[in-house]
């Protein structure tokens, strides 16, 4: 793993939350993104070499939504950014980390992502992205 | 804010959770370290230019002990590095955030730290961090 890429954080509303969080880290929000295939609208502010990443439900069920009325806002995964991400998915495979999509997908920012189950991972919803 | 500090994890046992991170992250841990003001002792991974840092509650009652107990395993805050903290934490109270102790205190890493309250940043535990 190269770096932490991006942290998501889930909330209700980005119209609430981005100005928050423009004042929280001082920094303008560069781009907002619909990733479709994934039911959410992104918001992405830059610190240092690491991106927040602001994720807000546009589709009931989505697995923002669950994750919002389950345990409410906050930390929804950390994103690692990855050289190669099938040679990463099978060193972890290897290693017993469950992969919950061993076939990567395209997610915000036109990489490619692969996510591993948080119970093989201390509750932590762990992303593996890659550059295409 | 300069980039992400770290990032804090609670894990119920470090003895687990050091050789699980080691094999997720692809690196070694590199240093441990008891803080006693906190009643944790924490396990640190580089990546990049931030920091995992694993926590383990070592005295009942402490904040990571509560936070097991109500949310379990997981993220458990953010850390911002900043230039200048005193300066932050002034412009993070006239902007209406909540800051836990307005008088930074000594962290792990020998680092000044203050952190914002939850309440006030959408559900995610804000840490200012300042090297001394």
């Amino acid at each position: 793993m190269l770096k932490v890429e991006h942290i998501g954080i889930a909330v209700r509303s980005l119209s609430v939350s981005i100005p928050l969080f423009e004042k929280l880290l001082n920094t303008p929000c560069y781009k907002t993104e619909e990733v479709a295939a994934e039911g959410v609208t992104t918001a992405f502010f830059q610190q240092g070499e690491t991106k927040i990443e602001l994720l807000e439900s546009v589709k009931a069920g989505s697995a923002v939504a669950k994750f919002l009325d389950k345990k409410g806002e906050g930390v929804h995964h950390i994103a690692f950014e990855v050289a190669d991400i099938h040679a990463e998915i099978e060193r972890l495979r290897a290693e017993g980390f469950e992969v919950i999509n061993a076939e990567p997908r395209v997610g915000a920012d036109n990489k490619l992502v692969c996510f591993l189950h948080p119970k093989s991972t201390n509750g932590v919803l762990i992303e593996l992205t890659q550059s295409r």
